[in-house]
């Protein structure tokens, strides 16, 4: 926690839980996001782990249960990769607009951060243990001990064997060549690139494989997409759809909303994320509130699980301008228009355009 | 042909070539579309192939290139999969509506079907070839001549090593338990779930192993996806996106555009892809052009690779009536509202909302 008070200018969105995020102008301060930049999104106190005697569990549908030390994790082949992670809940202070949506954090656009990781093939542990015939989803279990409804538990969750199985899911033990810091897993944690945060679960010390997915709160209850005409008074905890893969989703880091800008030429820049193994092919911008669209210039993206950055310089007149970006995956999929179509009562998964309002002249 | 000459109902939207779809009700006819309605799109003749001397042959960057009988072939482990196919063009009609659309059919929303292949796995296939590391890509011509500016060649494409190794691309050589029809693609056919239609290659003899896509005019030129404010006046050929992966999207195939209905109960009906290897999780429908929505109730996908049919009972008031459609996949992801949004002078991966105006009363 200290990590973030060498950063003034983090945006606390919680203190405890722990919940911070850079402001939207350092979240391009570069390709790879300084850890101490890196957002944090906890939902109980952070675990102080002793790694000596840390042991990671694999149990459940396995022909052999394991029980690792650091050093015996280590033994496998090492494996590192830059990923970008995004909470489920990134954005949702632009739905809370629309409508109330109690008891979730109001992240602005901040709640996504890329970071080189090392450590092992998530894959390599599961062959080691060998999976039975039974095993088809993953359930995950940290350190870290939350409350829902007078009850104590350790976050968790799952994924699906498929996605487990893939190379890049890694049991990582350093982000950008430090060790995990504490508010990010240390000594442990999953990373699953293109799906949700949430499944990146932090000082992960149990594993076990089994038919259906993780009975953990967070994964049967908390993390669900529902209908926007549902809400907390009429809501159906099974018709919600468990979420996995991110959406295409884009974010205009420069300007804030807000600003005060010169009129003239202006460079307007952001990020967008493409989603499960998506890239992301096209970024437009509008600075007419969506009525007129010019391409943005898209960087190059040296690996397949993280962000890209894209610019534009434009001219802008004077008054009150709306700027707009969308982006396209590479399944031709595009973001929705309105916040309507993608607001839910839990607010996950926002997606819609990407407005910014600023005061030019 | 004479195949749909015993369906005199079909939308023959060209005769040479021969292009041809099941009208919207009989889309949803059965879960496994019947040979004779199956959509069928093609760019050039249909080729009368014998298949005593039919060769496929396998080159390129592998170990050993490979020239395989029917028969060879049929020694391969037999692979069965229920698939949905889908043209990318499927919708441009709705798209002309907004501007027109040279040179190109105007799909109504019948250029998607649902069979069940077989034949063997193209990824085993391959193995017997053995890629060597050069191989990025899965070069596929068929036997099928078209004209493009003067110049006679066959029909062709490719997708990536990754996809054709994947256990659901199929060397398919039956449909729905039939030998397959000469107008899709006898005696031969590749079959690439969640992709356009126009990588499953019909009439399939060639297949090449290289580091880039293919160099085939619909690879390199056609099957590109253009920004809108781009039109045939203005384009640069390189700047589109290569199509691949299906964006999720749904249809109202009951009752259809134009349609005279009693006022009361009525039985709204279609079908819903996700694209790609996503589920269709959601679908929603307005009766009230898109003002409030309702769930649909979505009927059981035996497989992972199949549309899946939809169906709500609504009460519809006297007068004109628009009835909306959308979808949601797995990773959170639904359909931009407009047709401005998606509109390209290709008319490719049209997945706005899919409207139908009926008159009630």
């Amino acid at each position: 926690m200290t990590l973030f008070g060498k950063r003034p200018e983090t945006l606390v969105r919680q203190r405890s839980p722990f919940n911070v995020g850079p402001p939207p102008a350092s979240m391009r301060a570069a390709f790879v996001t300084p850890n101490d930049l890196f957002f944090v999104r906890n939902h109980g106190d952070v675990p102080a782990v002793d790694p000596d005697s840390f042991r990671l569990r694999i149990g459940g549908a396995v022909e052999r249960p394991l029980e690792l030390s650091l050093a015996e994790l280590a033994r496998f082949p090492p494996r590192e990769l830059a990923a970008t992670i995004q909470c489920a809940g990134n954005r949702r202070q632009e739905l809370v607009t629309l409508r109330e949506i109690p008891h979730e954090l109001p992240w602005g656009c901040e709640a996504i951060s890329n970071a080189r990781w090392s450590g092992v093939a998530l894959a390599d542990v599961l062959a080691a243990a060998g999976p039975t015939a039974a095993a088809r989803h993953v359930a995950l279990t940290g350190l870290d001990e939350t409350e829902r409804h007078g009850r104590r538990f350790r976050f968790g969750g799952s994924i699906p064997l498929e996605k487990a199985l893939a190379p890049e899911v890694l049991l990582a033990t350093a982000m950008n060549g430090q060790p995990l810091p504490p508010v990010h897993g240390h000594p442990l944690r999953l990373v699953v690139p293109g799906w949700i945060g949430a499944r990146s679960v932090k000082w992960l010390a149990e594993i076990a494989l089994q038919g259906e997915p993780s009975d953990n709160y967070f994964q049967r209850v908390a993390y669900r997409l529902f209908p926007s005409r549902i809400g907390p008074e009429n809501v159906d905890w099974e018709a919600g759809a468990m979420l996995g893969e991110l959406p295409v989703n884009s974010i205009l880091t420069t300007p804030e909303e807000g600003a005060r800008l010169p009129a003239g030429a202006t460079l307007l820049e952001g990020i967008a994320i493409a989603g499960g193994g998506r890239a992301v092919e096209r970024v437009e911008i509008s600075t007419d509130g969506g009525e007129s669209w010019r391409t943005a210039l898209l960087e190059p993206a040296p690996e397949r699980w993280t962000w890209r950055f894209f610019r534009l310089a434009v001219e802008l007149e004077p008054g009150e301008r709306e700027l707009v970006v969308r982006a396209w995956d590479s399944a031709a999929q595009s973001q929705p228009r309105d916040l309507a179509q993608v607001w839910n009562f839990k607010g996950y998964m926002n997606n819609a355009w990407h407005r910014v309002r600023v005061r030019v002249g």
